[in-house]
């Protein structure tokens, strides 16, 4: 894809669609320390391109306001200060309205570099830049979901779109054969630098991964066999956490009666056996694997089999933001949605590959240094756009993490 | 005053005038538990009016919306289970125009009730409504001075008036002398529960009261006596607050190089030696007072002064929204500011006086409940409607509270 | 009662009484932060004579241990640092025996002071320090129960005596008439700073006082009534407090099917509804007397009764550490239990007398800088030492307060 | 090493030894609640014989105390609930001497057992325990350094031995050729299940190991480098930490003046610049190789280079409790310290190896459900019973752990 004015410019503007119908009050609120504004998420990619490029690569550009360096600088040790974290939801000024009029100036400037033949590094940047503006458009949705659950009043942001009834198709496994294998990105692309460098590993036994995500009734049964109450199924530090947080379900759900309801962004509704379970963390679909007799696969069994396989599925562009069943004729050979609808935990820390070096520059805190406690998760969700999307895109969430699109895929020894 | 449409429509009236110029955004946000959105302060004296008087007696109203009920309600448990405080700012739909629109719904029943010679009990609570919402105009101010003072650009929320030059006069001193004196409201006029019954009591000793409060430059002199780090001049709770918190002076204060600076809600500028020193905690009020070597006042020797007292002063209907210096006359037998300008701490716990009863329906949980680890504090500021405003008049917050508009004054035994 | 070498040796040897049967273990534990090791207890009685005489009246004496002086000052600020009040525990070294051989050699010291005729200031400082001895005393009792109370053993502090079966007495009341009545401590015996200067008070109306504290049984028509439920029958921070902590019953109670258990200093057994009820806190003796359709005496309308009733009850002296049910003949001009066996909430927040000045010494701390966020409470209790206790005696405790053997007398208006 | 009663016997009785010269009161408190009791440790290895081997193989065994089975049980949920973790330290009873007596009543059964050719269950388990009971040897050292360094008196527990002084070698660096390698444990000795089994990876690139562990005067130039301010060295996690608890320098290191001292289980006393570094978190090592061009070594690495050295060094066996300086003539192809003296952080997250079950029975969650958001350490400490270590060893702690015996071996690429 060439990183040109148009393409920024398609990028960019589905920020712009995604808040149709929002108010200014829905994108001004921080709903929890883990998440941000949307007002927020909107200003702060646009400071990225400010920040990285424009005061880089514009002669005599000066600061739309110099304030917004540390306003909209998330975790940038090098080139600033930052505004607390926690703090965001309380910045009323600029305005939704003022945050638009910024994201002009700087689209405004970013074509205008981008219309003349920009030197490579002005290119490279700009392809960060709005792979950094595809996560935030992702968050803008978790973000806002998890806000809106809040309200006892259950807004709807988008009309749910008709799915085609299906029942989930048998689970099927598809098999991987011990030896060496080579991962990681090696080709001349874009991927970002904890995907580098490419290197080989050992699978040492055969191994199968699952052809399909576990449903939300195939997850019921581990709710109905007690599965949030026999501390034997779950790590140490996941049993405390369904125990301090008195877990029993996937969050969003909430029981009334007999019947769980979901809450989504199409609003609150009955949940559907046959979807994709979504909303677990790390510890839920590892306990989830250990009660099924199975257990997660590692980013790198995932990527083997992903490779082959084409990057089609539920994205965010099919404008759905739910999971949506599987259809019924997945096979052995055919996985269903190994892209889009869900997130799936591996059961691989987020480690730096062999011989992974920062850049020496800002950016070199891009990923590096969240190398720390958190799990790797692979193949983007219902919330992700298409184009963001790779067979060796790691994404890395902390082990307690519910709010993000999250479900589970199962893998087995051979 | 009657309580008649008009005076109705000009008390409710006020709060809109008071969000002339604020955005969505900044009506919506919750800055700290402690306070609450504009946007809920509109909504909450809406609900009283609806739950209290149009539900009670318009025959067949129906209530506007059954969630806002729910929503809106603060802490009366007998109406029903409230939404948790520290989450209204969470709320971002409805949204604010929503609220107005709520405002003006409930405004056109009781005008529409007030019109027709309502029956006594409707005229005695609409009075109580409409202090009820003249306690929440001041909380509107109030709240929203501690979420601007978040914002690094210091946003201006009125322009500020030009005060007329003036040093404070010196100190004087008014006299009480020991004897038997009665004290709380008897007479006719509307009065909340906590002002009655009136009842004698014992002056045991003369003793006199200030006749300014404490200035800032007077304050100024205490902190450069090092006042925040003598544990001998605190009591034992503020003394642990000054170490938690690391206070070293006013709220809103700010030092820059050697100049203090203070947030206002007409932005930041240096301070003025002149003014009466607010947003003080019960327990720098103590300090400071045990520290020049008076003590506070209880709040029957303040009563006593202010019951001759003609209520004028600054108010919030002088739309200055901070405390100005005190006219150069003041004297002996002359008060500055005991109304009007800041609230005065005074050495008196909130309790019941003798023979206090709650009323048995709803409202009787309006202020009974809070009589508990709480002070008294005498004379209404310069963010309190004057007509709010009476000698008999007990507002109360725990000695820790620093965001409302609170000042010294000192007295002395005789 | 002379304060000499015996007096002095009287009060001293209680404590190493108290621990009789104790381990070091026992001694070491802080259970929580509210609560001290018995071993700080005993040491810093022991630090309170050293610092405060020892140091200033005999020549050329040398602490016994520097380091002692920062260990064991509680909250005197002006002698010196403290060691963090929430670690006391984890202080192992000096051991008990340690401590022991500290209390030895101050005693010693402290014998030879006082065996030759000491000054009137050291005479009236060993005042303060014996019963300054005895508070302490009480709270070697209160904090060892919190600590074995925490034990799945339920380790017996000492074998229950045998108590004469009795039912209490029905409830009686006495009447106060209205008028002026002088309180407070006026003659020479001593008394604490915080009981003078005597002054006079308006009684405004009649009123009764009960002449029994409310029993168990009692108490458990409340708690059957959903006492614990409804929130009408709580002050706000007390219903919150309810709410967080999920408080059912007093403190040490637990249920066993439909048995509830109490657990003593004697161990743990079923609760006898003939005893006075005791470990409730300000909240729930408050919430109880609103349920019952009365209300908590102010601490006046308990002194001016109990200034003609002689000072007899169960005490600390009877070694039975539990309160016993009053006989059966109390009536109405004959008060069972003022003093002893519970000490009594009262309304009354702890503020000074009019025309309170702390002195000006270290000793100036001991009372004044806690008058805040505290109530009085009243009599003493089966933990209390006979010989510490007067009709002017005022105790104060946070509202939340549980841990102490506190119980309930109530009041009405006449 | 044969399993059997004199074996047995000697593992048990270091423990013995190790608390020779403490108090009761040392034994009994917990000093926060990562750390545990003396005490505690001291029942908790012996319940684990008791539980898993006298209750399962002794025929009409009766627990000797029912209670204990309960507050000695850290984490097997499988055989019952367990007395909370955080209030360890507020059991005083039973008593340290019942503890004692607990510990030769399971240690005559025990031998018993092994003295009449037990089944191989028994030895297999008993093998277990022996290592379980070193483990906690171990840590009755480390928490008990914790304990004493929070007393201002600064107990010593032994006196230091001399050591023979000694300036660090130079940095040597002994090389890894790329390649495929065999790793964990594949031979019939004992190991634990956590480092089974035996798998083969890829060494992607050739990469060197460093002869000795970083000194304390090289961590001493780190931190005047400004190494705690610099946020660019640090992982995000890892800043966060050292802004939140101000660190500044290794655990239990104290400035006074201009030097810097730290504390040791032979009390305090200036720092060594030739010793090993310890006490620091995984943060910290990472911190120093990133300030000092190279990086921390995998779990791997680390072990290629270990299962060619002898299991010689400085162990809790030498009574010296504290890391001591390399000797002068390690040499690229000689380690120093490779084993004993501090527990080296790896980068590698503590993970199953490919194809790990845990087995069914409770001994199953010994090690499985701890493999989340920790870090691996290898080679054991000077607080590590030489007996207790092997090559193929994984030791665990959070990153941010600092009271354990933990220090920094670099790594580099070639």
């Amino acid at each position: 894809m060439a990183v040109d004015e148009i393409y920024y410019t398609g990028v960019r503007s589905v920020a712009r669609r995604l808040t149709d119908g929002l108010e200014p009050e829905d994108m001004t609120v921080q709903v929890m320390s883990d998440a941000s504004p949307t007002k927020w998420h909107l200003a702060h990619t646009t400071w990225f391109f400010e920040q990285f490029i424009l005061r880089q690569f514009v002669d005599g550009y000066k600061p739309y306001d110099d304030i917004f360096l540390y306003l909209f600088n998330s975790y940038y040790n090098r080139v600033g200060t930052q505004f607390p974290r926690a703090q965001r939801g309380l910045i009323t000024r600029p305005t939704t309205a003022e945050v638009f009029a910024y994201r002009e100036h700087v689209d405004r400037y970013m074509c205008e570099l981008l219309h003349h033949e920009p030197i490579s590094k002005v290119v490279q940047l700009t392809e960060i830049g709005l792979h950094h503006e595809q996560q935030h458009q992702e968050l803008i949705l978790t973000d806002l979901l998890a806000l809106l659950a809040i309200n006892p009043m259950y807004p709807e942001y988008r009309p749910a779109k008709p799915v085609k009834p299906s029942s989930a198709p048998a689970m099927g496994w598809s098999a991987i054969t011990a030896g060496e294998y080579k991962v990681g990105c090696s080709d001349e692309h874009f991927a970002y630098d904890n995907e580098r460098p490419s290197h080989r590993l050992v699978m040492n036994r055969d191994c199968l991964l699952a052809t399909r995500p576990v449903t939300v009734g195939e997850y019921l049964e581990f709710m109905t066999d007690a599965g949030y109450a026999r501390p034997e199924l779950w790590l140490s530090e996941g049993w405390n956490m369904v125990q301090e947080r008195k877990l029993v379900a996937p969050r969003y759900w909430e029981k009334e009666g007999d019947l769980w309801r979901v809450f989504t962004l199409s609003g609150r509704r009955p949940i559907d056996e046959h979807e994709p379970v979504c909303h677990v963390s790390y510890f839920e679909a590892d306990a989830y694997a250990r009660w099924a007799g199975y257990r997660l696969p590692t980013e790198f069994e995932w990527e083997i089999k992903a490779r082959d396989t084409p990057i089609e599925g539920n994205f965010m562009d099919s404008e759905r933001y739910h999971p949506i069943p599987a259809p019924a004729d997945s096979s052995s050979d055919c996985f269903a949605a190994l892209f889009g609808d869900v997130w799936e935990w591996t059961q691989s820390s987020y480690q730096a590959y062999p011989g992974f070096r920062s850049t020496d520059d800002a950016l070199g805190e891009y990923n590096g240094k969240f190398m720390c406690n958190q799990y790797v998760l692979r193949g983007g969700s219902c919330l992700t756009s298409r184009l963001h999307m790779r067979s060796t895109y790691r994404n890395f969430w902390p082990a307690y993490t519910r709010f993000q699109m999250t479900g589970i895929r199962l893998a087995k020894d051979g």
